[in-house]
């Protein structure tokens, strides 16, 4: 069987089919709300970026059990047939609310919440977890290089490190989101029209005898987009070959685009790099450098006057190496129409559908409050009703609207708060009214368990 | 577009076409040979367990380009005419040399090499670089696992929050093969037939009224296989309750299977769980657990007396989050044959085609050399041809084979050399002929550069 043949209702944990046979054989089917959110930040985070809707909403709006699937189910002697037949024609009806991609949240807000038959919402809670989790890590990471970067251009290169091949293609997605130039992955390119870009490894540089033939080879096969690596030996000698090179290509009317360096210290490097090629009366080459950069290593580089015009970002970013997840928790806020929570120590939720009121002050956001869906606070309402019925509202959105989004979110967010190193905490608060829903759903349990002691 | 319909074909990156395309036009075809190997251990790390090879090999016997494929290239004004023609008829003709899967390897040692029409082996870079870091990474990090957990059952639940659905999938698998005992993973089971095991969240305890309703019901729907979950209220009063249920089911013929806890004190709870458990006469329900366990986690709680029978162990494990990559290349090492390599600062590399050569002493390895690929030495040889102009010398391995080859070589690897924290460095030496000739490539390079000032 080939790995890749999946149907993605299949990608859940068997708990998920194991209590929808229980609720199913109970009769337990009234409506269900699911609140997604993430319960703190990973280290040096102070805010989250929305990604990966479009996967969710499109996996919501397809999602069936095939043949095979129940087959499979079958074979493991847990299920009824009954509860296989009832599979067999299951499709997803309920409502979702969410945060748009390209937009800020913080820890405690729901991202996404869900309203369906309990049966349907927890059969999708897996891949809803997993897809939203991973959008929102690479999205938060590429966001902290954009910060970093101070509008030099950033580049993904992050597809051969990644985990696995979605995680390549989300990821080259979220960090265009957030404002990358472009990716090196082709197949992301092909499929969510982002620019590609790319040129040289060192095996083509040691595939000729000489360093110099290599840099003549490609100028001749790519003359209006060459970018040199002038590492694969010596770093400034490869810069002065490069040189040449340019200067041979502006004889014949073309323009050498850039170098590339990927290793060494690159803020002297750099600055030697840059030199040279100024010696040579080539100002507008390009100075490309990529190996081991994330938003710490790319801010260090530009204290450190690093010549640098553009980053190739690819390992730390593409799995988020400092932070390769979040405490996100997908939790039942309410069941037949009534808010729950639950209690174990040190996880205790919020109750209830609900609301993101934000307040901006002079283009700066100044507070968010977390209230009931149906309060009618100050501020921009950030969750919006994207599907219903298990049909989406509105077509998949443009990543270039996205991505718009984002640079508009990006801009009213403090400086203080976007901080790569201990960020201000930005002010979440409960509503009134949802402070006192918690409080009381609280006491109700608390009088229940004493009851039963 | 359907970002699952893919043709892995394009998942690369665009520097590989580009190259491609610049050696189709210079005509060099010669055959190449590539080394995949990891430069230096991550934290707290000894050894590898390979793993992802089956993906590769399918890869690589699959290899094509489609029209869509093409036509998007085409669109980039990047190729030619020719070159696409040419890529449209491109297969996969090469030799493969790996080291098998579940077997233990060591920084620096080639895991797999790859010779090929230069051309070939430069496309298929970006796949296999992704496939075995990934498979390596979560290989290890679950080895790591059973190492800590002394024979107590592991079961992956890392699904959830994985880089996507390939990582959800090949972590599942890579996890067996260590000796995980299942997987919460219901896709992972049906496409590698994996066992999978999973019960009840908190969510189906907050839809009833009252938590021991939700014992009764479970334990009604799934008579041969509770495990019920304890901690969403009280993990004491849960234990109480699951202790009554579980004397309910025996009355009716039927056996508890176990408890789950996920959140506090899991080393002093387990105990009063057990305690509990014992007193009610119910000796053989196991107790197991989950929440934020990893290696480390594991082996602390045995430290402190948990009375744990098994462990779930999902987010760190997944994303194996204390090293979530290595520091691995693929390069070519031989063009033409004859060897290559790069001097760039702090990354010079092995030149030539390699075996390894691993000798034992009383069962327990004793010391890796890497050889010349027709070097005879001493020892028994780690890379295998596994595929030859492009077609598998065999089937796809069964898991089981995979699995059981791994726990024969993790027996064989001294404790010292698989502690969780400061591993000691097991012995890898380069032969004679493998150092003189490094040697005298890097001269001959040097030669050739300061010829060139």
């Amino acid at each position: 069987m080939k790995p890749d043949n999946i149907n993605k209702a299949m990608l859940t944990d068997l708990y998920e089919l194991t209590m929808a046979a229980s609720y199913y054989e109970h009769g337990i089917v009234a409506p269900a709300t699911f609140s997604l959110f993430i319960r703190k930040y990973p280290p040096d985070r102070g805010y989250f970026v929305s990604a990966g809707l479009e996967q969710v909403l499109d996996f919501l709006g397809s999602f069936s059990f095939d043949q095979e699937d129940l087959d499979y189910l079958d074979s493991k002697n847990l299920f009824s047939h009954d509860f296989l037949n009832y599979l067999a024609q299951l499709r997803f009806t309920g409502d979702v609310h969410a945060i748009s991609e390209g937009r800020i949240f913080f820890k405690d807000e729901p991202v996404l919440e869900l309203t369906a038959p309990i049966i349907q919402g927890q059969l999708v809670e897996t891949f809803i977890i997993n897809t939203i989790n991973f959008g929102v890590i690479i999205a938060t990471k590429a966001s902290r290089c954009i910060h970093a970067a101070q509008g030099k251009n950033l580049v993904d290169f992050s597809l051969r490190r990644t985990h696995g091949a979605d995680a390549g293609i989300q990821g080259a997605r979220a960090c265009f989101i957030t404002g990358f130039t472009s990716t090196s992955n082709v197949l992301a390119g092909k499929l969510y029209g982002i620019p590609i870009s790319g040129t040289m490894a060192h095996s083509y540089v040691l595939s000729f005898d000489e360093e110099i033939e290599a840099f003549r080879a490609y100028s001749k096969s790519f003359p209006e987009n060459t970018v040199l690596l002038i590492d694969t030996y010596d770093t400034v000698e490869g810069a002065r070959k490069a040189a040449q090179v340019g200067k041979e290509m502006a004889d014949q009317g073309y323009k050498l685009k850039g170098v590339r360096l990927d290793s060494g210290d690159m803020a002297q490097l750099s600055q030697d790099v840059r030199k040279i090629l100024n010696d040579s009366g080539l100002y507008d080459v390009t100075i490309f450098a990529s190996g081991g950069f994330d938003e710490f290593r790319i801010a260090k580089s530009l204290e450190r006057g690093a010549q640098i015009d553009a980053f190739g970002v690819g390992t730390r970013i593409g799995v988020s190496a400092d932070a390769p997840y979040t405490n996100i928790a997908y939790k039942l806020v309410e069941y037949d129409n009534t808010p729950v929570l639950k209690l174990s120590s040190g996880k205790q939720n919020i109750p209830s559908s609900k609301q993101i009121f934000r307040t901006s002050l002079e283009g700066q956001f100044k507070e968010d409050i977390i209230g009931l869906r149906d309060e009618k606070l100050e501020g921009e309402q950030l969750l919006k009703k994207v599907m219903q019925n298990g049909k989406p509202l509105a077509p998949p959105e443009l990543l270039k609207e996205i991505r718009q989004r984002f640079r508009n979110e990006f801009k009213s967010l403090n400086g203080s708060v976007k901080a790569i190193r201990n960020p201000k905490l930005y002010p979440v608060e409960l509503s009134t009214k949802l402070k006192n829903l918690q409080e009381q759903v609280i006491i109700k349990i608390k009088d229940k368990m004493s009851d039963n002691r």
